[in-house]
């Protein structure tokens, strides 16, 4: 493999309450230079996704009003972690405020990248089982309608035109794959 | 299905070369207001991702450098339209610059959003087969890594560490079952 490009420079071009956007100049292994944007992390911490299984076959999505695209999405539930929660911690509570639901086992299954030539960002895709009714309040606006959805049906789900997001999507069938052992 | 929230203001708060951040003023139909941020489209056009079968078994990835992450990632293609050009014809010329093939079977598989609750950006995924060798000079800094991967061994390009992407591993399981007639 090649070597890493070197960042020659990094400065924040502009910053508000939820994003922060870098410059970085890059020179490549070859003398390259190139000068990219990205959107870097916000504040310290991570995102969660959680996949909350019901039973093994079942798994619990939400219907979420979603800013970005102004509309709704179906998804797997998600949220960011507060100061000094780990992941697994931040998935639980982010179940039980907008699904209902604690876990009594949760499990880090991967990690995600969104878009990794322009984001920073990274999601860790959290399983949740042996649920059990538990409700947190939370900060949502609304309360969020919790969808049960067969997890071999992901074909299905997909073309509802309802679930749109490659991370929900990707946790889904690698989901899918652990429950069968593969 | 609920009332689709209202869009009470919109205002730009930054912009780059690349993003612009606009700031949403919200109301839920339980009258909760809320003022959410988001990364808006910038130009006009849209993004895809290619999925550039060699055979019916084998996937051609690209091993890319990724500003967000300041790192190499292994994924598939993809790119942006150029002015005028439709997904189909921006799909073939990023494969022809990326990868150095053509293809003359190129069809829309599905449609992805990234991060909807703070992104408006939705990348089109196109299945390309067929593939003949043609060189296109593209804008990269560098020639990418053209890297066969067997596609029903997703598992282990997850376990390489190298490819994280949610849009590239979502791409792939729906490849996968295509080619099942699933």
């Amino acid at each position: 493999m090649r070597e890493k490009p070197t960042l020659l420079n990094k400065t924040v071009i502009a910053e508000s309450r939820l994003f922060r956007i870098e410059s970085l100049d890059i020179e490549f292994s070859n003398g390259e230079q190139r000068n990219f944007e990205r959107l870097a992390r916000g504040r310290p911490g991570g995102a969660v996704l959680i996949v909350p299984l019901l039973d093994k076959e079942t798994v619990l999505l939400v219907r979420e009003y979603a800013a970005g695209v102004h509309r709704y999405e179906l998804g797997l539930p998600k949220g960011k972690t507060d100061a000094g929660e780990t992941f697994i911690e931040a998935a639980n509570r982010e179940l039980k405020e907008e699904v209902g639901f604690g876990a009594r086992t949760l499990f880090h299954l991967s990690s995600f990248s969104i878009a990794p030539a322009y984001l920073e960002h990274m999601t860790e895709i959290i399983i949740a089982k042996d649920l059990y009714e538990e409700k947190l309040q939370g900060d949502e606006p609304e309360e969020l309608e919790v969808v049960p959805w067969k997890i071999d049906d992901i074909g299905g789900l997909i073309a509802t035109g309802e679930c749109t997001e490659a991370r929900s999507i990707a946790a889904l069938f690698m989901t899918l794959n652990y429950l069968k052992g593969l």
